[in-house]
């Protein structure tokens, strides 16, 4: 039983490599809710590597229920707008497990990652969330979001990569 | 003179402090570019602490040309897919002179942000374009890249982000 103060007692905290278990289940439950379970190629290992390693390239906060059992997560990283000089935050994932929904621990993390915005002296907090998913985008909004409605997003990926990197004249250092 | 093999030759290095009112110059052409000229709130100095400080929060390329003259620019950061387990390269700002344009520096730019991403084990390179600008788009698309038409990517900046952050219940380290 989930008390529904849960989230005003300060129910976030830094992830820990103990928390990879937690983090890569997040992970996989967040993918089947976007009606993509299969492509999650993350494994542990890669989580421990990447993310607690020695160049860290995502930081993750933990929401936790009073009696400490992890409840959601918020992934992240800084990015960085030229127009502002500043630095800012993308969050990659925010995930709150159904069974711990309605006790504002998504709403908690976010708050979360304004604060570290705040700290770092940044400009903007920015997320990408899938177009049919019109109860986030409401609930995105009642919280200030705007819609970057006039960009769009490119990625090149796959095999593809190597192609273009064959292509390169090299990088002078 | 701009040699039409320049780009062939490596003109592709890691930018230095020294090369800041480059940088500033690019990020100020590039936003009237995208008729967005008032929004460069950027000065030299926040170049210089955000991004050869000691906290750098973003990388820089310059191309140049074989007179070692800068002539555009990637400025760039790393990204995270939790699907991948693995960093990406975030391309912001991708700028070369028009007077410097027909040379493939842009594409150098981009052939050797695929190459460091090869380098860094990556596994996308992404970036955002104006939907009007079509000529990009297009250009982009032949080199193999795919627009992200399912997401949409949101954004808090201002006021608001103070006004979230004191929401926050903390962060416990």
């Amino acid at each position: 039983m989930v008390e529904t103060s849960g989230a005003k007692k300060s129910p976030i905290r830094r992830a820990t490599i103990k928390d990879v278990p937690f983090i890569l289940g997040f992970i996989k439950e967040l993918a089947e809710y976007e009606h993509e379970p299969d492509k999650v190629l993350c494994t542990e290992e890669m989580l421990e590597k990447t993310i607690f390693g020695s160049t860290p390239y995502a930081k993750v906060l933990i929401a936790q229920t009073e009696e400490g059992i992890p409840a959601g997560f918020a992934l992240y990283f800084y990015n960085y707008s030229t127009w502002n000089g500043k630095p800012g935050i993308y969050l990659e994932d925010l995930y709150v497990q159904p069974k711990y929904r309605r006790n504002s621990y998504g709403s908690a993390l976010l708050f979360a990652l304004a604060q570290e915005l705040v700290e770092i002296d940044g400009g903007r907090l920015e997320w990408s969330v899938l177009k049919w998913n019109t109860p986030s985008i409401a609930f995105y909004k009642n919280l200030g979001a705007m819609p970057m409605d006039e960009w769009q997003t490119m990625r090149v990926d796959g095999t593809q990569i190597a192609e273009l990197a064959k292509l390169s004249p090299g990088i002078l250092e």
